[in-house]
């Protein structure tokens, strides 16, 4: 939905979280560059149900829908460990609403904590300018306590989470979260 | 392509590759359901150009195409460990050509094993009926050495490989061959 052609409402569904995947992108193309990680954003998974073959040009897909993705947005592997996370905005400043997040998400961030890999949620307060490395574990346990409803407070985010700082090239450097996030692991 | 209505040349187009995707896709379900790893297909990516917004109905794509992935198909965790894939088959005996890959995949695992990951591929002989797990490492010595051109041999393939046993439920239990390079590698 980010690329090429779209209507008002195209802009306007695909418009949440834009700011901050665009900035993980930008973050995973310098990483990868630079041999520290590699770390892509899965495709958007769609049903295709027509397409087309014109005569010597690319196969056209004239019907399909977006389909619910059933995990995270980001995975790979950074200094052999297995990184499986979400990105995350909000323009509340005192709180992050759970619905943001869909059961399967938290399920499948679970399994992955299970086989010893790495998850977590960047959530970006926007109207703060402050962006936080949630680890799965708290955001599992807040799930379960809330049941999927209602918010946790930027309170408890802050004091479970790992900042990420702002710095220049990648304007948004998440591994020096991780990094701090590995050390208390280790 | 695989999802819907095709024409006929769809399912020329998607057909190779097809039954030992399906298989790896079952064995990838039942290692989720069995807590014994999770390992996802990427979904295939795709630039859309246009899409309608009809009243009170879902979002409709009606102008897409096909891109060229630039990773392989299939990545997750396993016992702490990142595995990063592809699966390929051919109906050949005695040889596997390299143009069943393309440069940037060969790009990818060797970044992925630059990472400390664990890359490889998943090769089907289908007219031999055997699977083998082939080790990234060889793959990109063999793709240097004969700079993406001609064909590894079959005996070559056989000596660096592990075998994936053909059994039950799945029906291709790669993971078993995984256990076995894991072994090698400690
Ligand atoms: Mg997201
Ligand atoms: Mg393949």
């Amino acid at each position: 939905i980010r690329t090429g052609k779209t209507t008002k409402k195209a802009l306007t569904f695909g418009k949440r979280g834009m700011g901050l995947e665009e900035e993980i992108n930008l973050a995973n193309d310098y990483y990868l560059a630079n041999h520290l990680a590699v770390i892509h954003k899965k495709p958007t998974p769609i049903t295709i149900v027509k397409v087309d073959y014109p005569a010597r040009s690319a196969a056209k897909i004239t019907e399909a829908y977006f389909k619910q993705a059933s995990t995270t947005d980001y995975n790979g592997v950074y200094q052999g460990r297995y990184l499986d996370f979400d990105a995350k905005e909000t323009k509340n400043k005192t709180s992050f609403p759970l619905k943001n997040f869909h059961e399967h998400q938290i399920v499948h961030l679970a399994s992955i904590l299970s086989q010893h890999g790495v998850g977590f949620v960047i959530i970006k307060f926007t109207s703060l300018d402050e962006t936080y490395l949630y680890p799965a574990q708290y955001l599992i346990a807040q799930w379960q306590k809330l049941k999927g409803k209602q918010s946790i407070s930027y309170h408890e985010i802050v004091r479970d989470s790992y900042v990420v700082p702002n710095s220049l090239n990648p304007s948004l450097d998440y591994l020096k979260a991780v990094d701090q996030y590995f050390e208390h692991l280790n």
